[in-house]
C-alpha cells in the first residue's frame, strides 16, 4: 500500500512516520509513505500559498494552484490517481471500520489544509472524500493525517507482529480491553488478580471477557449496542446491571 | 499553563511540539510544554520498560515502575502535582469543551501508552482521567497526546492571533465552518461567490451564516441539536428541509 501526505510541513509528518511500527512496516517494504511539500509548487515567485479571504475575515485561506499542482505532480509520478482525503473537521468522523476499509486500497493521498482553511474550489476539484479525527479544533491537518496513517498502517497484512495483536484490541471487537498486568505480582500493596496467576486458560478467558464487558458498561456503554455478544455476556452484563440497580437502592435507602 | 508528555518516543513528540502554532506560541513564553521520557527512569538494568502479560497473551505491558517514578520526578521538579490524563482508548471521547476546560489548567501531564498496554496499577495508583481522541485504534499515545496539545494549546489566550480566530470555527459555535475562497477570481471554470465580491458585509455575514447551517445540515445534522440557533436560523433550515423533501417527491414521481 501506498500513503501520500500533502502538507506545508513535510518534515514534521516524516519525523513521526520514521518511529514507531510506521518506520518498521517502511522499512520491511510493508507500505511505502512519503510527504510531498504543497509550497514546492506554488507558481509565486515568493513562494506564497496563501491569501486573504474574499468577502474579509481573519486568517489565511490556501490557494487552489499550489495543491492542485502537488496532486496532479503526484498522480503523474505514481501513473495513477490516488484516492484523495481531506482531512477536515467538516467530515465524516474517523472509524476503525472506515480505517480498515480504507487499509484494502492501493493508495491512498492525505491532504492537509492549514491557516483558516482551503479555497473550496480545489476541494471540488480534487477531493474524493473529507474525514475528521474528532469533533475537536486543530491547527491543522498534519496530526490529523497522521492518525489515519498510523490507524490504516495497522490493519495492513504483516505489519503487527500477529493476527492476534489487533483482533483483541479496543474498538475492534467492539469491547474495552480488559486490564493488564505484569511484573512484579505485588506493587505498592496493589496485587495482580489471582486468576491471572493460576495458569488455568479458560478461567482467564472468561475472567477478561467479563472485565472487557464491565469497563463497556461502564465506560462506553452504547458501544454495547453494536458488540458481538454471545449468550454468556448478556448474561453476566444483566447480572451486573441487576447488582448496580440493588446498590443504588440500597443507598437511597440509607 | 504547562503541559509534560510522559513517553518513551519524546524525540517524536519534540519534533512535532517545535512546528507550528505550539513552537511559537512556546517561544513567546504562552505555554511550557516538555517530553520527559519514561525509560531514563527504569530501575532495570538492562533498561527494560515492559514485560509479557500475566494470564498469557500477545504483546508486552508496560510495567508500573518506571512510569511512576518519571511522574513522581516531574511533581518533585514541578513543586506540584500536575492533573494527570492517560491518552487511552477507554477514555472519554475528547470534545472541544473538554478542550476548554483543560486550557484553564495550571499544569496537566499526558502519560502516553505503548505495546499492548500499561500495568493497570499504575493507572490506578496516579491517573486523574483517561481521554481518547476517537473510536479507533492507535500504535500509541503520543500521536493522541500531541493532539490534545495541539487542540488546548490553540485555547490559552495570547496563541492565536486574534479572539475571532477560533470564535469562528467549526465545533466551537456547534456549526460546521462556510467555504473559504481567495485570489484569483476564476480559477478552472470555478467562480467565487459573487456575494463575496459584492463588500457588502450584512450580506455577506448572512450568506456566511447560512452556508454554515447548511453543510451542518448535510454533513452533521446531529450538531444542529446543540447548536445555538437565531429564529431566522431555525427559518432557513426549515425551508431547507422542505425544500430537500419536495426535490425527493419529486424525483420519486418520476
Amino acid at each position: 500500500m501506498r500513503i501520500d501526505i500533502l502538507t506545508l510541513f513535510p518534515q514534521m509528518c516524516e519525523n513521526v512516520l520514521k518511529e514507531s511500527i510506521i518506520g518498521r512496516a517502511r522499512e520491511r517494504g510493508l507500505i511505502e509513505i512519503s510527504c510531498r511539500d504543497i509550497r514546492e509548487y506554488t507558481a509565486d515567485k515568493h513562494r506564497r500559498v496563501d491569501d486573504t479571504p474574499y468577502g474579509g475575515g481573519m486568517g489565511m485561506v490556501m490557494q487552489t494552484q499550489p495543491i492542485y499542482d502537488c496532486f496532479k505532480s503526484l498522480c503523474e509520478d505514481s501513473g495513477r490517481r490516488p484516492h484523495l482525503i481531506y482531512m477536515s473537521p467538516q467530515g465524516k468522523t474517523l472509524t476503525q471500520k472506515r480505517a480498515i476499509e480504507l487499509s484494502r486500497f492501493e493508495h491512498i493521498a492525505l491532504l492537509c489544509g492549514h491557516y483558516e482553511g482551503v479555497d473550496e474550489r480545489v476541494l471540488e476539484e480534487i477531493v474524493d472524500e473529507e474525514i475528521s479525527v474528532g469533533d475537536y479544533v486543530l491547527t491543522g491537518g498534519e496530526l490529523p493525517a497522521l492518525v489515519l496513517a498510523d490507524c490504516v498502517a495497522r490493519m495492513i497484512p504483516g505489519v503487527l507482529s500477529g493476527e492476534e495483536a489487533f483482533t483483541n484490541e479496543s474498538h475492534f471487537s467492539s469491547l474495552l480491553e480488559y486490564p493488564q498486568y505484569t511484573r512484579p505480582v505485588e506493587w505498592r500493596g496493589r496485587e495482580v488478580p489471582e486468576v491471572l496467576l493460576s495458569g488455568h486458560h479458560a478461567n482467564i478467558e472468561k475472567w477478561r471477557r467479563e472485565q472487557s464487558l464491565k469497563r463497556t458498561l461502564e465506560k462506553r456503554p452504547e458501544m454495547l449496542e453494536k458488540a458481538d455478544l454471545t449468550r454468556e455476556d448478556r448474561k453476566y452484563l444483566d447480572r451486573l446491571i441487576k447488582e448496580k440497580e440493588e446498590e443504588k437502592k440500597r443507598k437511597e435507602e440509607q
